[in-house]
């Protein structure tokens, strides 16, 4: 009776780990605006979803065999930085002078580890030199020159400015400073907040239960003085942290800076004992009563998710353990 | 009888009203390293001393006359950045290339209005073009030639590098790169971090209940490719909320930015009612157990400060709402 016992309590451990160990996921965002049926066609429609698709099962199959969080996260944002359709890398929004300026940020849950970069003119993955600034200096974030300096000291890949440069933003750009010039406060038009912003975005938790999370992007179109964001600020557009959830952010960068938005959730999380969806809806929820508009995307230990935004919409995906994929663009 | 009792309750409510407004306070900090009587002559002690004095007096007295907590901040930061005897302004560290790069940062409690510049060569008082980029920009964070140009543009006073650069910083320089020559992990030798990081920061609390922080420094001796650390971000080096309490933060500053420091205080006596002190030494403690160290100075909506450290010195001074000033060094 009692090797029955033992047999059966053994049993039981083993597929207690391997429930936990099993219990991994990911979930990407493509920024969060203004995105509704009417400015959109079948077609376009058509290819963020395919896009978004491409992205999130990158990821998923790195984490499915194995392969860590960090790794998940970087190859699908690399996707992403790749894809014109988004505001990150190839595709990403014009400056006032008309140039790129990119920022990416990267974090791990379990040592906290950090890196980020902003406004780099070259860097063809800036997902990738922000893991490297965490990985390879003693340093959490790198700016401007220094950051491209740095990249080209670890043999990263640097492009040119016309690689990243596609007609609809130069269009874009046209049509926001057009607009800008003759309104005051243009930037609080939800017309234009749609084309203004924009972020590609990943949260991962893989089968050693660590969580990591990485957010890129173009910025602000027509943004003026190196103006920096969210998006490469820890604690507002990522944070990681095996305790509570991994966050990646997306939408006004301004307020999610002011809201601390992504270490938030996590403190909610760790102090209040709150769901990563109940934290995720405050929190979203503090940034509307500010006057700011946007969405996070969040995934906790257990695999648990949240895509919350105060948007009529935002690209988004996510795949759980079991395959289950989940593509949608409106709110 | 009636009437008695209405006048009681008139002067009651009279006095708590007054209490609560005369409950003002200022904290400020010089830094935080390993400042230790052996490393210290009388001279420097008692400049230092003064330099603390003079510069809290400055905020005390503009609360006091009944100014805002805003005002407090830049004003009694301003006289810390132009004091050569700190790592802000005149007399800031320099990086690899022998130049000084300024950041800066501030955020006021009532509306979370917070501005902040990263990397500036030019600007003479960083932590007023911080607020500028609050209260004149639809920024909250500017870097490098663009914060210069933003500065520029608002009339902001700039200087030549020649002004920043004292003899000590420079020798400082010297004596750290050739240490970290030799050495490959010098950035943990005790010895060179207390000359290789600094920071000034204030904290007030005015009449009116409000709450501000701000923060200003040199950064990191021999930083490299236009490093940011945790003075300019919002969450990390600086936050104020009048919900909870202003914090500033000094010392190594990736940790501080993987800690989120500043806000993490708030949101410990936000969500889980820690007092001031218990929230500042728990974060301090926290940072200690990842290996970095430094110090926060913080005010809480009662006018309660903190000053903890991980370190054996911090620069720092206090005066409450009575005059009462207290002005320390060493741990």
């Amino acid at each position: 009776m009692k090797y029955y016992y033992l047999i059966f309590c053994l049993v039981l451990s083993c597929s207690t780990t391997n429930t936990s160990k099993d219990n991994f996921g990911i979930v990407i965002h493509g920024g969060a605006g203004t995105i509704s049926k009417n400015n959109m066609t079948e077609e376009m429609e058509k290819n963020y979803k395919n896009a978004l698709e491409e992205a999130v099962l990158i990821g998923y199959e790195i984490l499915k065999t194995g392969g860590t969080s960090q790794d998940a996260v970087e190859q699908t944002i690399i996707y992403l930085e790749d894809s014109p359709l988004f505001n990150a890398g190839k595709g990403a929004v014009l400056n006032f002078d008309g140039d790129v300026e990119l920022d990416a940020s990267f974090m791990e849950g379990k040592y906290l580890n950090a890196g980020a970069i902003s406004g780099s003119k070259k860097i063809k993955n800036p997902i990738s030199t922000a893991i490297k600034v965490m990985n390879s200096s003693p340093h959490v974030m790198l700016s401007g020159n220094g950051a491209d300096k740095f990249a080209m000291d670890m043999n990263m890949e640097l492009v040119d400015q016309d690689y990243f440069k596609t007609k609809r933003r130069t269009k874009s750009l046209e049509r926001i400073k057009d607009a800008e010039e003759k309104l005051i406060s243009n930037i609080h038009n939800p017309d234009y907040k749609a084309e203004k912003f924009g972020t590609v975005g990943c949260v991962a938790l893989d089968k050693f239960g660590n969580l990591a999370s990485g957010t890129s992007t173009g910025g602000m179109t027509n943004k003026k003085w190196n103006r920096i964001g969210d998006a490469p600020i820890i604690g507002a557009g990522t944070y990681a942290n095996n305790k509570s959830c991994a966050v990646s952010s997306t939408g006004w960068g301004e307020y999610f800076i002011r809201g601390v938005v992504a270490y938030d959730i996590a403190a909610l999380m760790e102090y209040k004992n709150f769901s990563v969806s109940k934290a995720s809806k405050t929190v979203i929820d503090k940034i509307g009563s500010m006057g700011g508009d946007g969405g996070v995307i969040a995934i906790d230990s257990k695999g648990n998710v949240a895509m919350e935004m105060n948007t009529s919409g935002m690209y988004r995906a996510h795949v759980d353990s079991n395959g289950k994929i989940d593509i949608k663009i409106y709110k």
